[in-house]
């Protein structure tokens, strides 16, 4: 246990592209720290983890619509602020590219590869009607907020965002 | 001091439906896995453990007119996206219907049964002119930030929602 | 190390004026309990710590536009809800100060005087194109995600607001 790596649990609750930005920046910094880093998507956060193609295949007519206005895909998200003026992620995009940092989808895909779990939580996938084969590649299979609290209780920090 | 269960703290801020079911599903899925939850509700937070039935006392205009717009309790609780649609909270009331989740007043009560403690921040309600009396049954005695900040020390997961 | 003083760490990602309160209020309770407290700024959060006074002076042109649009100040914040009926800040203004709640820009003051270190992002500066001269008198140096991970590793609480 004395080796063990320092664990951080990462609740992404939110869909906006300015709270995923932040949390990807936490986590990527937190793997390349050696820290052991998992990221619980719940609600809107599980948007930003859905593959950016093709379109989802709900049961119901409910889920259907729901899934229609509420697409997801890590190139749909918007900002939480400034979205009115339809500059939003327009702006932060460019404001993003002209210091070379890398576009939200880029960070989840290097997130991968440095080990960050990435992982859906089954209860909101049943609200929403969203099934498993909507995430991308990479992500892994549901599980509950037992999971997460487990996760959560042996971790040196855990966030909610 | 061995045998002391794990402390689970939620800071309810938001007054949110979404969010409040997160804070509620974290919370009883905790109590039910054997942790001591405690639940600080401040300032939109406090809508979601106010009465639904009669209306609130203030003391003052000011305080008369933003109970008024910020009336609260579990029932008028609003989604924090799509509500412009007037379908939000309609919709994921259906959608949890169908999948046999209990409703937030039902979870609020549950929670209360499984022992977590609901704890009205005093500063907000000094602030928002929130009287004791206008919390549903089985509340707490309202407590500050001193308070939580002593539970938060204790505790194995924080989170703020 | 047996004397040393337990932290509070708190990352401000949000502008509201409510929230910012929230922080304050948690920040100066925890610095008068005697724990040592590290605010990390972030996104939205670095409008809290700008100056009230002056314009900031952005290198490119679209981020002199974004810093106009997200001007900042402690004295501009405006609240999360309610904010449409151009009442919210007025009437919070108000119940605060019917009760002798200091301001957010007294309780910067404060806290910085009790010692809590107010620490800017230095990747959101980045991205946003703040200055470091853009913040208030008292704000310590930029410092990235790497630092606050390490200050919340060792903390007893941490938060993300």
């Amino acid at each position: 246990m004395a080796d063990q790596k320092e664990k951080l649990t990462i609740v992404m609750f939110s869909g906006d592209l300015d709270k995923a930005l932040a949390g990807f920046i936490l986590a990527t910094t937190g793997a390349s720290m050696g820290m052991d880093v998992t990221i619980f998507f719940t609600f809107w956060g599980l948007n930003i983890i859905k593959r950016n193609e093709g379109s989802i295949r709900s049961k119901g007519l409910m889920r259907k619509m729901f899934n229609v206005i509420n697409r997801g895909g890590a190139k749909r998200l918007t900002l939480s602020k400034f979205n009115f003026l339809g500059l939003g992620r327009w702006m932060i995009g460019k404001l993003m590219k002209e210091i070379h940092t890398p576009t939200i989808d880029e960070m989840i895909t290097m997130a991968k590869e440095m080990g960050v779990k990435l992982v859906p939580c089954s209860t909101s996938c049943g609200i929403m009607g969203v099934p498993e084969d909507a995430f991308r590649d990479g992500v892994m299979s549901l599980a509950g907020a037992a999971y997460f609290l487990n996760e959560a209780r042996q971790s040196k920090v855990t966030l909610f965002i």
